[in-house]
């Protein structure tokens, strides 16, 4: 008999050489049903891989990461087993399960090419093999046996992986007429795979390097019902429809011109307003906070950079330096705000009673991303952080963590992100020796965060081995309207800058000590804060974040002088509000304005006109009724200030 | 007989070989007295050089800035005599009048320095020199003498320049034993040279170059009565007081570090606050007057710059190209910000009924100075402009200036700039061929100018040949309180870049126009404004502008709790507000925060506490009465209300 221990603590005892199915099965006939792979002691398990020793057990269904990953994985192999059917001599490279779906590349040979046209007729062929309920079984071979394998299928990818595998660790998976050479796990079978969607397709280089061949990449997904396929794309559509690339576009916020140059984002007219207007809310916070704000170039002196390490870590994949007139002279744009923070830091001495020091910047900094990787305003290479360091002696480190975690939930909360989640990153236990710092600060704010975090009540994760080799950390995940996932916040403390900078404080012994800094964002960057901004409401923001508050309607041409008026008054109170002074009747104008986003449409006739009213209709919700213009301007400011609770 | 003509247009007959001294003799003995050189048909003239033929004249006295010229390059020679006469066999090499007195490079030989110290010894001689009223007489001679004369002396700084000169240029003055190489003119003689003062002694590379020989710098400033000499002490004194760069640090405003970068300025929290206030209100009126604000990066591909013709003119003397992993791509830090603004303008199609557009931006931008031209934060390698563009039609360009100069006057009369000049520069009519654009345009811009500047009652000088070749601009200096100038705002029409960016809109024609660009910035950048702020007020900023409103000053401990209270009211209100807690008598703590320049300091006590009320004292004003703190708030609003008119 072995002992086999559960997630929730419990152990039972089992035959030896039982499978994960078949302790699920005995645990119930429905969980058997659902389960998708296991996890048997930290490794990755087939479902009807025998188990011959003790050992923990996790058995994982759709809802979880590593049970989607054995079903992703299993549809990857099910397409090539498709493919082999419809292009006979078909070659492989690799084909992974991805975030979401999976992908396989492959060589069609060469006068074969597949398009997206051809993907109905792939996926029909899928459909078709996977409800014949093939079995997935895997078979442990030599090198030299895989080797002859391929080789005799004339499969050059293939061979070429095999020539790097260690012997002994060599295995294949089967279903139907295919093999492929893969590590697993895998389905039972090609049963549950009930809904396949191939998406698009693209081509990618062989090994990622574009000296070699170019294969064609078929990228699919799968379900286990029909019902989450349908889900699927709807929510793939919904994202479509909220890109903020295409919203960017469509509502004139922010542009791209190759002659600036790729991911450098302009902030035409109303982006620029929206950007300002969080950094005024994020601003009259930190003023409230106690944070000082200072504003620093956006180049340093290489030196500056060597003193901070940057210099060696940002190399030949970055912005190179810029050199001057003045020989050995060379400036580097600035890839992060630190090191001129703690320049500031230096300039003036400090004692234990000046601590903790706040410092702010919204800082635009500069980072060379592959041109591949750039997206809208999410992956740029220009782009302004709400970045923040505070410096503080060792006893105030958790609480000013505790000031800072509140600064978070204030803003998220104003913000309506009620979905958070959070994640402690700490040192790897087994490795010590790869973090600076001493092992009582470590021990120190290990505690701190986890404390901090507790205290706050937030549910978190904690990670070993996920802090940076300076110092543990905390980041947040905020979930949009559709269910996506996006980092936001981070605060990470730093045992290495201090040092490196020789940052000081007069102690209270009259010694110098060494404070500790915290780096903190609560956006991240300005721009990818904005792009979440847009997709989380489909361009529709908030009343206090729109560019444009009102737009002001005149039934006709005779209004025009009134509307003016109006236009004059909201505009001198700050309230942006535009005119549609076009010869259009009142219905059109309200229509092609509701279009707009503009979240109040102001319509002006005769009465109005009159009275010294405007008509009041709210974007998507219809009539307000009418109101003095005193009265509106009231209206919109009490409107605004409930949306925020700064 | 010879026709003379004088500045007002009237002319007078004189004999043939008449002087200026004689002219001036003629209208007045006073006059002669008073005038120190003359302009005899555009060419500077000795006053007793004979005049031969027809000509206009002008005579200069102390006032016109020709007078102090030949004042001073007459007591560069009179100090040259006195140090030949202390030092024999001193060399050298050029000595001429600058803006604020004259100065001469000397090789006092391998064995003698001079210092400081010295300074008195030659100004005595320099004194005695000139009581003895010693005449500048005036020699015109060959190539080949003037050699062998400076040759025989030895001084192989003037044979040097001898070398350069053409035959039958060269000219010699001589008063006393001293005898200069010089094109003149000069006083008549040492006479009215009343009150001398030697200043400082610096290092200088013979003819700037490093790679040559230092020689020595001797400076100094002479006036016609010692009245003036004594004044302009005290200016000295009085702008040494005012020193932005002193200031600055004494108040924590902004700071340099060399790690960072000379000319790089990192600005602490206080002057950050005064920048940030500064944007602010410069911002409500950009929106009042429909400016539209977008935010671009600081770099742009040298694609940009290729097309806006920068790249060819930031060459090697300025920050170079940022190279990147991708072969052949560079970009460059921005010298200005038009470009990016001229992509903006194309990102979207414009009609005639658009414009005209106006786009602001406080936006950073970075040049190379040299090393040596650094001052401060007026002259710096980093500086955020304040910068803005407006693309019109040519019928918009009057209105579009008229416009901005309200702008540019509302701002001064806000900051209580009353004092200012405008200067208007226009093409060279003798070298149009050196302008782009037509000259039609050109013929309505420089109309449109003058006669805006007319319309709006500006006093203005005309200056034939200094506009830029792109468009004919009007530059603002406003005086400041202890009479210096400092040129703020500039507008300038532009030609150039919408040819070069291929800019356009749709006409009421239905063809593409190209448009006219307008550069305009008022402070024209926040560094310079702010140092020109601190030297204009010495470092008391006005109360809208002071980065914190008042303080706090508890009478003892048992009051920190109510004062607490307060801070935080004060804080939460917007109104910067420090607490001195330290147990020091009341007395001191008054006058030690007097020292700090902060408006309001608000006594409280026993009295205040129970009433809920502040002691107001105003700085350097004493008493206010007591108020209660929503009174104070109040008041401290309204005060600043009343400073600024925006």
């Amino acid at each position: 008999m072995i002992e086999i221990t559960f997630p929730d603590g419990n152990s039972k005892k089992y035959k030896k050489g039982i499978t994960a199915v078949e302790i699920a099965e005995q645990i119930s006939p429905r969980l058997a049903k659902e389960v998708l792979a296991a996890t048997v002691n930290g490794e990755p398990y087939d479902l009807n891989r025998e188990i011959t020793a003790d050992g923990s057990i996790v058995l994982h269904k759709w809802e979880d990461d590593m049970g989607k990953h054995a079903f992703w994985h299993s549809s990857a192999h099910l397409m090539a087993g498709a493919l082999e059917a419809l292009y006979p001599g078909i070659k492989f490279g690799i084909g992974p399960a991805i975030e979401n779906g999976f992908y396989y590349d492959v060589d069609p040979g060469e006068d074969r090419i597949i398009t997206d046209s051809d993907l109905p007729a792939i996926e029909n062929k899928m459909k078709e093999m996977a409800s014949q309920n093939l079995t997935y079984s895997r078979k442990q071979i030599s090198k030299k046996e895989a080797m002859e394998l391929f080789s005799k299928k004339g499969d050059e990818y293939k061979t070429e992986l095999i020539g790097e595998l260690e012997d002994g660790t060599i295995s294949l998976y089967t279903q139907g007429e295919f093999t492929d050479l893969c590590r697993g796990p895998h389905l039972l079978s090609t049963e549950p795979i009930k809904a396949i969607k191939l998406t698009s397709v693209a081509g990618a280089y062989w090994r990622g390097d574009e000296k070699r061949k170019m294969l064609t990449r078929i990228y699919g997904i799968s379900f286990p019902k029909q019902k989450l396929l349908d889900e699927y794309l709807l929510f793939l559509e919904e994202a479509k429809r909220r890109d903020h690339r295409r919203i960017g576009k469509e509502l004139e916020l922010f542009t791209f011109s190759p002659n600036v140059g790729m991911g450098l984002p302009l902030w035409l007219p109303k982006g620029a307003a929206i950007r300002q207007t969080l950094i005024d809310f994020l601003t009259s916070i930190l003023k409230k906070k106690g944070y000082k704000i200072v504003t620093t170039p956006h180049i340093g002196n290489v030196s500056l950079y060597k003193t901070s390490g940057h210099f060696e870590k940002y190399g030949k994949d970055s912005f190179q330096p810029i050199s001057t007139p003045q020989e050995g002279e060379q400036f580097m744009l600035k890839p992060m705000n630190c090191p001129h923070h703690c320049e500031i830091y230096n300039a003036t001495p400090h004692s234990y009673k000046d601590l903790p020091i706040k410092m702010a910047e919204f800082g635009t900094v500069y980072r060379y991303e592959q041109s591949g990787e750039l997206h809208g305003l999410t992956r740029v290479r220009s782009f302004t952080q709400d970045d923040a360091h505070i410096y503080c002696r060792p006893d105030q480190l958790q609480e000013e963590f505790m000031s800072i975690v509140d600064d978070v939930l204030l803003i998220f909360r104003s913000l309506d992100f009620k979905e958070f989640s959070a994640q402690i990153s700490l040192r790897d236990p087994e490795n010590k020796e790869k973090y600076i710092g001493s092992e009582e600060n470590w021990e120190k704010a290990e505690k701190a965060i986890v404390e901090a975090a507790n205290k706050k009540g937030l549910q978190t994760t904690v990670e070993l081995g996920e802090a940076a080799f300076y110092g543990p950390k905390l980041d947040f995940m905020v979930r949009d309207a559709i269910g996506r996932k996006w980092q936001l916040g981070t605060i990470q403390v730093d045992y290495n800058l201090p040092e490196r900078f020789d940052l000081t404080y007069n102690g209270s012994d009259n010694q110098k000590h060494r404070p500790i800094m915290i780096h903190r964002a609560i956006f991240g960057s300005l721009e990818r804060f904005v792009a979440v901004m847009i997709e989380n409401n489909a361009g529709k923001f908030p009343l206090w974040l729109s560019p444009e508050k009102a737009v002001i309607l005149p039934i006709s041409e005779k209004f025009h002088d009134y509307s003016n008026n109006v236009l004059q008054i909201l505009n001198n109170s700050d309230i942006c509000t535009l005119i549609d002074e076009r010869s259009e009747k009142i219905g059109k104008k309200i229509r092609d304005n509701e279009l707009k986003r503009i979240p109040y449409l102001l319509i002006v006739g005769e009465k109005e006109a009159e009275s010294g009213t405007v008509s009041v209709r709210k974007q998507g919700e219809g009539d307000k009724g009418t109101m003095k213009v005193e009265e509106f301007i009231d209206f919109i400011r009490s409107e605004m200030k409930k949306e925020i609770a700064y």
